[in-house]
This record gives C-alpha cells, sequence and structure tokens, in this order.
C-alpha cells in the first residue's frame, strides 16, 4: 500500500475536493438504483492477481454510496479447465457446446461452486456483504431448451425479481452463477450475457455494464481510435448488421440491446482491466467504454 | 403410481380420516417451529433413485403444515469421488483428511455446486421451495482453523441466525452447505453434523434431526434388539463414556447432545432409508429411532 | 378412544404415510384460502352426541394446516322450541314464519345466545381458536325488510367483509350467527343459506361448503343412485327448473349457485352425518357430495 | 328535541364557549385512555324509554373525542323474567342462585343474545361502532368454579385482555357480557361488577365506572346528604367494615376496592339515572357521585 | 379564574351536556379532518391582549376532538413597523408594494423571526403542539416572481403537501409563514390569503377559515344587516363583479372562490374579534360570519 | 466551472479513483451516523461570497454518501448589526449581554428569520433538502434563565431527539436556530455552542464538529506550530485550567468536552475558512484541525 499512498500523499486538499465534489451529483443520481454488473470468466481467468480485489472494492463503494450492484458471472475458461483436467473432450454443434448431464454437473459445480465462491469471498472481505445465488433457488431463473442437440442449455424464460430484491432490501449485493431450472427442476446451463441482460431487464436497473477485456466498441475493429462512446440502439443494431460487431462481442452488443429496450437506461461496455474501471464511470465527468442508449445522445449518466 | 392408489383405495374414510385427525396435535404443536434436518452425504450417495424423491415429498409436507425445516448437508462421498477422478490421493493426520487449498476447492464445488443443487433442486420440482445456502454468503457462518496441521478444516465459531431466518421468513426452505469462511474470507471447510447442531441452536429449532443409515443408537451395538427410543443427555453422555457409541456415531450423538443442551428441545437419530421417516416422527404417535432431551422422559412430540 | 385406537395400530407405517401424502397437494391448494361452512340447525339438533365434536375436530384441522374456516350457522328448529316452550304459536304467511318483535328476541336469544355459543364451546375445547359474531356487530351484516307481512325477516344487503378479515387475520375461526341490522339499528333475522353464500362471496372464500343431512343433489329424488357428484351452475339451473330439486334443498342450491356466479371457485353439498366428512372432501382424492362449480368439470379440488 | 332547544337557543355564545372550553383539559386527559363502564341489568330493565338512547349518547361522545369505552353489562332481572316465563323457579344456597344447566343455558340466552344486542343495537344507531363480545370467545374471560353446590357460578381467572385490544385497536366499542369459559369449555355465569373490574385491571384502564340506581356512597344510608364525594381505598374498607356499605352495593364497592389496587387509577359510583351523567363526569370541573382513589385526595379528573 | 367560573357555576347540568351533546355530530364529522385557519397580521396587532391565547384555546380544542388544524399567518402591519423603525421608505407600484432584497429580508425576519414565532409560543403554553414552518423549507412552498417591477413579490406555483402531512401525523400544528422560494432556492414574499388557499386545496382541507375583523361579506357595505350568510361560488362572484366586495376583502373573497373551486368543502370569512369564534363556528348549530360552498345551500357544517 | 475542471482535467484517472478509493471506509464508517455541525455567525458575517456555498456543497455530499448531518447555527453578529441599526445600546453584566424582551425579539428576528433562512436557502439550492427548526417549535428545547440579570438568557435543560430524528427520517437536513422555550412558553436566547453539545448528545451524534474561523486548539496561543491535533478529555481540560484556551474558545472547547462526556465519540474543532473542510476531514485519511475524544488515541474517524 506504500506505493499509492506515496502519490496520494502528493494529492492537494483542494484537488482532493475537488473529485469528492465532482462525484456529488453521480452519487445523488444513482442513490438507490440498481446496477447491474456483468464480469466475465475471462476477466477473473486472466487477471493479475489483484483485479478480482480491485472489481471487489469498486462493487464495495457503489454499496457504500447507496447504489445497488448486483453482480452476474460466467466462467466459461474454468468449466473448460476442470473438464480438461477430468478427461473429457467437449463437443460441439454448429459452434456451440453440447451440455450433457455429466457437463451440466460440471459447469455448475464450476460456476456455483467456485468463480461464485470466489466473488463472494473477495466482497465478504469488506464485511459480510455479498451472497450467492444460482438460478436454481427457488425459481429464480426459469429456463428452457434452447435445442435438444445442444443438450441442457437453456435460453432465460423468466427471471423472478422479487428473490433479488430479497436480497438488495437486506442490504446485500446479489452475486449470481448463470444456472436456470425449468418448471420440473431439470437444470441449463445459460450464457451469462444473456442472464445479465434479462436480469437488468426484471429488476428495472438503471444500467447494465458489461466488464470485457476490450477497450469498448470499435466502428473499425482494426483502428482503436474508433471507439464508439455512445451509441444509439439503432446505431448499434447498424454496426451489428454490417459485421462491425464480431465474436464475442456479439452477445455482449446483443445484451446491451435487450436490456435497453426493455427498459434499462443506458447499458455500458467497459474495459475490465482498467482499475476501478466502475468508479471512474459511474462517478465521474469522464466516460470511459461504450455507452448505449435509446436514443445514444443523453449525458453520460445525469 | 398405480400400486399405491391400489392400496390406498383399500383404506376405507374413516381409517383415513383417523390418520389425518392423529396429526392434528402434532401439526399444532410444531407450527411455525423450526425443525433442522441433517441430510447426510451417505444417504445421498447410497440411495436407491427415490430416496432424495421421497425426503423432499416430506420437507415440503412439513412446510405445507406450517412446520419450518432447514436443510443442512454434508458430501465426503461425493467429495472423494470427485478427488478420485481428479487423481489427488488424501493425506491423513490421526484420521483426519488434510484438505490443502486445491482439495478445499473441490469440497466447495462438489458441496455448494453439486449435492447443494440436488437438494435444491428436487424439492423444487414441488415448486419455488428451496433456496442453496453456503456459510460464506454475507457472514453466515464463521469459523476458525481446527489445526493448522488439518489445514482449512475449520470448527463453527458463530452462525448468523438471521441469514436463516430471513429465508424462512419469506416461506421457503433453506439448504445450507456446510463451508464456513472467518473475517479474512478465507473459507473453511466445516463438518455437517457439527453445522447442524450449531444451526439448530443457533435459530432456537424445536427439533434437530439426524438422518442416518442405522435405527439409531443401539446399547449393545451387536443386539439390534437394544434400540433405546429415549435417552437423556447423561444417559447419552454414559452410552459414550462407555464406548457403547462408536465410529461414525460419535459425531452424531454430539452433534445432538450439543444441541440439547444449547437449548433445542429434542434431538433425533432416524433411519433415513425408511420411506418418509419424517413424517412418521412428525405426524404419528409412532416414535421411531431414538429421541434425545434433556431429562429423557418427555412425551415423543407432544 | 380404545376401538379407533385399536384400528391405527393395525395400519402400516407405509399406509399411514400415504394417506399424509396424498394430503400435501391439497393442504398446498388450500393454504391460506378462506372456506365458508354452513353447519344447519338440523345437523346440531338431530346429531348423535359426538357429532358437534367431529364437527369442532374437522375445522381445527382445516385450521392446523392453514386454511382459514369461516362457519354460518341457522337454529330453525332451535327457535321453534323455545317458542314452544313459551307458548307462542307461529304465524305464518305464504309459508313464510312470521317474525314479530317477540319472535325476533327469541330468534336472536337463541341465534346468538344458544346456538352461536354451543359451537364456539365446541371449538374453543382445543383452544382458543373460536370468536362469535352476530351480524349487528358493528354494521357486518345490514339487511332490508323483505315484505312487511312478514315482519323483521330480512335480505342481505350487505357483507362488511372487513369484519371478518380481522378475525381471521388473528387466527382465529369466526362463527357467524345470522341476525342483520339495518341502517336504524332494526334487527332482522336472515336466512343461513343466504347469508353463507353471501359470505363467501364478500370474502371471496375459495369454497362454501353447504354440510345437510342428505348425500347430495339427486337427478331423480327417488334414486339414492343418481347422486350427482359435478354440476355446473347451468345443470344445477336445469335441475331446479324441472323441479328435481325441491323442499329445503332449494334454498341449499340457490345459495350454492349464488356464490360461484359471485366468484368462489366451488360450493358443495355434503352429508354432515358422515364423521369428518370435511376432512374426506377437503384433503383426499376421494370426492364425497355435490360439487357446484361454473364449468361443472373441474378437478375436485386440484 | 324542541325543549331541549329552546333552552340551548338561550344560551349566549360565550357561555356556549366556556362549557367547550372547560372540556379540554379533560378531552386531552382522557385521550386514548381506556374507561370501562359497567352498565346494569337495572338500568336496563327499569328505565324510562330515553335512558339507553341517552347512555348510548354519552358513550359515543367518549369515542368521538378520542376515548376508548368498554362497556360491560349483567342482566340478571331480565333472565330472572325469561326463568319466570319458562316457568323454572329458582333455587338459592345462602342467598345466591343455584346455576344448573338449563339456567346457564338461559342466562346465556338473555346477556349474549339479548341484552347485549340490545345495547349493541343502541350503539350502532350512530354508526358502526359497536361489537359485541362474550367472555366464552377465544378464551376471552377464563372462569373457574365457585362452588360446586352453586352449579355454574364462576370467579374470574383470567382477562385475555389482547382480545378486547383489538376491537379498540379498530376504532370500535367492545361491548362485553359476562359468560366466562374454563380450559374444557364449559362456560359459566359471572357477576358482572367482578368481571368489570377484572377488565379494567387486565386492559389498564383509567377509570371505571359503575352506573347505578343510586347517587353514590353515603356515610350513612339514611341520610342522603352524607354523600361520599371522594374516598380512599382504605376509606371505603372503613365504610365496609363498618357495614355502612351494604347489600347491593357491596359487590360494587368491592369492585372498586379491586379495581384500584391493581392499578386503575379511579373508580366512580355514579346515578345511572342522571341524563348523560358520563358526560358530566368526565368532561366537566363537577364531580358527580363517588370516586374512590388509592389515596383520595387526587383531583377530580386531572 | 374565578368570574369565568361564577358564570359558568350558574349554568344547570342539563344544560351544560345539552352544550357538549350538540358538538357530538361536529366532532364525529370533522375528526381528522384538516381545516386551515388563516390568522391575519391585523388580528394578531390589534387584538387586545387576551385575542391570541383565546384563539390558541380554540386551535387546542379542535386538535383536543381529533381536528387537523393548519394555521397560516401574514404579518403586513409588523413589517411595516419594523421598515418604519429601520427608517425605510416602502415605495409602491400601483398600489402593490415593491420588495427588494433588504425589504425582503425585513419581512422574511417579521414573517419567520416574530409572527410565526410568537403563534407557535402561545400555542406551546398548552404543550408541545405548534412547530413553525417556513414554506422555503425544503421545497414546502414554490413561488415564482409576479412582476419584475414588484421585486420578489411571489405567486405561488406549488405547495408540498407531504411536508404538511408529515407534522400532522406527528399529533403536531404546522404554523406556515407565507415565505416561498424557487428552484434556484431565491424566496419571495407571498401574499398569505392566497397561501392559505393553496394549501388548504393542496392538502385537501375540509374547511378554510380567514379570520379577518368584519363580520363578514355584506351584500352592501354600508348595512350590517346585509350580512351574507352562505353564499355560492356564482353568487360570491356575482358580488364582487358588481364591486359589493372591495378593498382588502377581495383577496379574502378570492381566496375562498379559489380554494371552493378546487374541493375544499367550505370557505368561511369570521370576526376574528369575537371569542372562540371558532369554536362557535365548527362545534354548534350555529353559524357564524359567511359560509362559502360550491352551492351555497349546504347545511351549515353536516 | 472552467478553473477548477481545467485543473481536475490534468488528474489521471488513477489518481481519481485514489481519492474515492480512500474514501470507502470512512462512508462506509459513518452512514446512517449523526453528525453535528455547528456553523457559526462569524462564520456566515466575514465569509467572502463562496463561503456559505461550498458548507452548503459539504452538507449536501455528507447526505448523499449516507450521513445524517444536523446543523446548530448561531448569529452573534448579525443580531449586533441589526440592534445598531435601530439604534439599540447593548448592556452588559459581567461580560454578557444582558437579553431584554426587546433584544430576544430582535435575536429571534434574525436567527430565525434571516440566519436561518439564508442556511436553509443555500442547502435547498440542491433539492428539497433543509428544513429550518427554532428550539421553540412544540417542546424542541426546553430552557432555563441562566441569570434574572441577564434577562432573556437561557441554558438547554432539555433537547427532544425525537423532532430531530423526525425530520432526519425524511431524509432531511435540520437546520437549527438556538433559541428555547420553557414551559410557559416564554423563549430564550441559548448560545449556539451550547446547544450545539447538547444536540449531540441528545441524538447520540458520532460526531460535533465545530467550524470555527481558528486552525484549532494550539498549546501556545501565540505558537501556530503548537496545534494540538488529538486531545483526550483530560488534555483539554488540562488547557483549559492553565489558561491556553482563552477567550471565545472556552464555549467551544467546554462544548467538546459536555458532548464528548455525555457519549459523543469525537468532537473536532476545525477551520471553516478551509474549503470543503468537513470532506478532507470526514472523507480522508488525512485529519484537520483538532480532535477531542475519551481517551485521545483513537485513530481519525476509524
Amino acid at each position: 500500500m506504500s506505493a499509492p499512498h506515496a502519490r496520494r500523499d502528493a494529492l492537494s486538499p483542494a484537488r482532493r475536493a475537488d473529485v469528492l465534489v465532482e462525484a456529488i451529483p453521480y452519487i445523488r443520481r444513482f442513490a438507490g438504483r440498481i446496477v447491474v454488473v456483468k464480469y466475465g470468466g475471462n476477466a477473473l481467468a486472466g487477471a493479475e492477481a489483484g483485479a478480482l480485489a480491485s472489481f471487489a472494492q469498486d462493487i464495495v463503494l457503489m454499496v457504500s454510496v447507496g447504489m445497488l450492484p448486483v453482480v452476474v458471472h460466467g466462467g466459461g475458461p474454468q468449466i473448460g479447465a476442470l473438464m480438461e483436467r477430468l478427461g473429457m473432450t467437449p463437443t460441439f454443434v454448429d459452434g456451440l457446446r453440447v451440455t450433457d448431464a455429466e457437463t451440466l454437473d460440471i459447469a455448475r459445480m464450476v460456476l456455483v461452486g467456485k468463480v461464485n465462491r470466489d466473488i463472494v469471498g473477495a466482497l465478504n472481505v469488506h464485511g459480510p456483504l455479498a451472497v450467492g445465488m444460482s438460478g436454481e433457488d427457488a425459481g429464480f431463473i426459469t429456463a428452457t431448451a434452447r435445442d435438444p442437440a445442444l443438450g441442457f442449455v437453456g435460453d432465460v424464460a423468466h427471471v423472478e425479481a422479487s428473490a433479488i430484491h430479497r436480497i438488495l432490501s437486506g442490504g446485500l449485493v446479489p452475486v449470481i452463477a448463470t444456472i436456470g431450472s425449468d418448471g420440473a427442476g431439470q437444470a441449463y446451463n445459460v450464457n451469462a450475457d444473456t442472464v445479465a441482460a434479462a436480469v437488468a431487464a426484471a429488476v428495472s436497473a438503471e444500467k447494465l455494464i458489461m466488464l470485457t477485456d476490450v477497450v469498448g466498441i470499435l466502428a473499425d475493429r482494426d483502428d482503436a481510435n474508433s471507439l464508439q462512446r455512445r451509441l444509439s440502439v439503432s446505431d448499434l443494431q447498424g454496426l451489428i448488421d454490417r459485421a462491425a460487431v464480431t465474436g464475442g462481442m456479439i452477445p455482449k452488443a446483443a445484451a446491451c440491446l435487450s436490456a435497453v429496450q426493455r427498459g434499462v437506461s443506458a447499458a455500458h461496455i467497459l474495459d475490465g482491466r482498467v482499475p476501478h474501471v466502475l468508479l471512474l464511470e459511474l462517478l465521474s465527468d469522464q466516460g470511459v467504454g461504450t455507452m448505449v442508449t435509446m436514443g445514444g445522445t443523453e449525458a453520460p449518466g445525469l
């Protein structure tokens, strides 16, 4: 902690006060509002040691100033790693992993028993703050089979918002593993981007924030200077249509579109590798990454 | 379902009514009371196909008639099985398994991500009823290291009853995986019998029920006819002292002692292999298994 | 009690469990639902000694499993008996008894001071459960004169549901004597079948159950085998229209029609002479008597 | 109403205002306080036509200004009258009426079904205000047999205050018929003066007011000028000991003693024949009748 | 106190009771209803010593019997007096006083710091009853500039009723100084008659009472016998149109019109010089002054 | 706003984040805690234009992050100024100003009608946040005369905490003018430092902050380098005893002592001339001014 302190000590009281005063309107604006944060398996897997702790600090500050953060996470790389250790070979149909009963068991163990626990643990270092949830709990996420050929890969049919509100009203942070179940109790593995959007819509979140490992959406994916700071829903649809958005960014962009179209005020694609990127986005005049809103022209947060 | 119906159809209305009427005083007595049920990993692992479903039906009936069941489960055999699949060799110190960081990860994945999920799923077949909890959630179970030589094996320091009450007050059934954490967020694997007793004491449960694979406590373990139907705390301590209680029954007996000494009215050791043994114990004049109470002479439930 | 116990002892645990398990879905379905039970003066007057106690047991079990029973009673035979003792001679106009001020006083004394008290007392043997209500209390049942020639015979103009809900929310059973009053405080004697239907409609009851001394509605009143197990509203109207329903059954049938048409899911005519007929109807797959629903084809309770 | 209006019209605005202003401190003092009023069967039986209506007006004004009146009534003369009509001959043991099962039935009918109804009705002329209660309802008044030779004559063992508070909190006036019951559901006839004192103590009433047909307690019963305006508990005990209090006044005096000794601030014996005597006592500087307090010297109401 | 007592002592109990009984229906009718009372600066300034105390007694009695009074006051004469002492000369534009920043400061000091305090103090002599409010508090009265030439003279744009309800629900009396503020925090002096009407409309008051120093509205201002006891909105508009209402009575008449047109049941113009005029108006059959209702023909209070 | 932005723009995201992250533990520690801030008349009188606005921003940020600020203010210089304008000459007894009725009127007008209004107005620029209170409201501050020779100078006898809690629970900021009243409604002028300490003790405040125009308490008042950063109660008493604390600092030091001795965790003397000194004290590791705690060695805020 010496280095940061050294840096901070050089900061004048006036400039410290400026930062705090600048945060006032944002804090007031977002007090009591729900912000859904999608934290990807990649972020967790590839991160340097401090990344999860830094993420946890940001979530704790959000709680401290009265926001209601909800964390949704995936865990693809971690599932793959355990399967590999167990000598299992993934099967793919049209590029999608087939999820048989054993794979589902692995996915559940990793998502609910490993990734979810690690995030909950990192938050609870700051106090009794976080509660893990799996979509299977008490009908929380209802899923339906996407395609029999894919096995237990599910789509979100319903998110029971009351389960999230009950935890939020206790002053706690829900951390959601993206397993769903159908009416008969059968579990399904569900895409985390999709769940994050569905959760944001179900709880009438103010914001959906997708933490990724890119700086945002580029108009020209070969040109880092083509970062799009603000996009309307139709702008983003246009970029998707002309294939400017590709690969893993497609489900993230689709989640942003879906959330905003279902009433979430703004969806953000941020670079989770930047320390405290959540704070910078939420509590300062500096917008970072790409913000998607219905019209595309709203101010970044106010 | 034809066979049971055939049997039932032969039952006269008067005898049906008798069974229901006999249940009245028990239902009234236990309405709104918390009953902690320890469901062992052995029960789950060795059971014929229908055992989990039958267990789930009993829990659902308990909810239906106004009791507040809390399920605590272990998962030793399942942890061992996954370790074996991963080529890990358990180490033991004085007969206790050493739990290093990797073993802890395995235990968490199995308990929270597999066993807990299976129980939650079996209950939720009947409706949105069950919510999985891990002791790590929001400071729910605080654990301390038992012995450095054992690694992350923990003892229960505190159970936060409010977390359980919050779920119960929503009309839901908590299903608790026995992972705890210390103030610094470090997780520990905790013995499930111990957790069950600590939970029962913390929530001021009316009963603690240990579902095992034996008929109860025998005065002479070689004589199945020496089943002890009622034991006082001192009776049971006597049996332990003269080594009549041995092996895996010791922690179960100790949990019963601990719970009753900390205010739980009665602790039961029942044979989980008997279908609907919970209902028979709770809702009829027929006591089954061994009941431990402070004085040993109270009536079986009324 | 020895005989019933003797019988019960012969019942195997498995068959006992079957009865309880069979009751689960009904208990869940009716939990928190209001069931209005009309208990006739005939049932009370002509009954063998144990009938009222058996009725009380059933009501207590309904409470135990979370239902909200409301009892409405009449008392024609008891009113007649007291009038006779007092040497009063009833006068009739078109077959309806003229209720002058003195007759009304007698009716009030018998209904509120005798029949109501006896039912309340039988229930309170099981604990502080029942509260007597008269329609005169705090504007509970507003009545209007039916016909000046009949004196103080009233029709129901309004039932104040909040008075019933206040008692139900205290976990208590309202037992309602069918005296009403008008805005000026004048009391009226009101037909109990009519009140039962009006109460069921006012409190949005799930069921209205008329306990009578017949097995149900017969298509051919001379043929005991012509019992109608399920009737739609139009079926029942048809039977009334072609005079298949006659005499004292007419107001009961009309009450069933009225309740179902005003939103009560099902109305039942049961034989109150069968011990525990309420339990058999409510908590088992065996429907008894006649059930009237809007369409006539719904399952018997689920 | 012409005469009173005539008188009132002559009253100057200033003097009207004086009366209202004089009432202010009393209204403020008694707002939200419980006042138990014993209304005797004699008052009801012997009264000129308007007495019950005048009593009802006073109770309504008490409610209007925020007091919480509770009415307890007897009905001895009315019970005797019905017994006589039915050709029953009372039996006495040491001057106390033996109450066999039939007599109890008569008493219940008269108290609950006739007197209680009449009072409830007179109050409800002013709106939905009054609710009848019998001590049998839901364990409200627990009684024990006084003496086997007397049959079902009971003493008050317990008054369940919550039942009264529930009605008061709904803004309603409880009107209590003095039948009690024991744990087994057996009803008893209980002396109304005794019940009034027990109710006043159980609900922590501010005042107990006994409406009688005398002007108060006389030091010399042959000297109407010997009215005692204020008595301490020991003064009153002295008058009883030297037999200055006699006959029917004894239970009333005993009720006053009992209530004050159990925490009721003041007990009053007032002449119920004076129109609006309750208002004059409660809302003006003029005390009337006899007031019993612990010390005997407190101001009359402030 | 001797003189009033002397007078009162001559009053018979029956006549005292008459006054109280006559008040019953009014007390019941106005219980829980809000009555806004405008108390003018003239009343305060010109009054003999006891006028404010008498006013305070009336407000306290209103509270005692369950009404919810709200006091709105002005303070023109007091503002003028302080300006004069400070050597300031008022400027007028078209007969309206120009309010520059310094004048506004004076007005605020007098209204909030002097007149408001005096009224609050007079009420609090009777207990902790009154709370001063200024329209500047927490957005309570939003004002807009009427005319730049007049400076800080404001019109009422919005009254935040919740601020008043919060105080009323604490059982307290709001005493409102008529300063408003705009969104930028700029204060304005607002006419008290206008504020009183706006407050009455905002809180859905039952009545608006304007205490003035005239007997009411005269059809012919030179004929004291032409007092109009009841006026419809259109009657009053007619009197204004034909200039029968003049001078300082115009804003009062306009306030009555405005309040009634926005839902207040009745507006009254009373002579505040008559002792206890509020009680006489509110709690007796004698209406005083002028009452304005929508149709003009409603009964005076019932 | 260009200058501040220019400065801020030069600040790197990492350093901005540092400031916010550093604030986390303080925000969490003080969330829901009451902080009483004494804002002196000198601060207001002598301040450059922006000081009140800067103070208001700090209070608003405190609200934004969940603290519950309470502002207590004096107004000595402003009272003196108005007296001077009115040509009044203050009289002193032993250095204390004699407060006759007219002086009290002036003080009330200035404190309640001017200073209080200015602070409320500056806060409400940010939204409907602040509510002015005078100690006279509804028995809020009970005062007693200090010395007849001083006239209406009062000491605090009681602070009614519920009045403050009611405003705080509405999410609002109480701004308190330091006028008190006795039981008879007589107002008194009370020293603001004393009131601030009494308020802090009455509401169990976490902190009392005295904003002054000095840097803190000096051990040697001639040596600006002798600032005492932390003082125990006994340290401070020692400094007072040896006359190191003098003049206007004495009542401030006494207020700190009194508050801490009555349970307030810490009392601070800060230099109100430093912009945003409240934020720097409350939300950063940098303590400023002098902090008084019971033992003197606690960490500055955590």
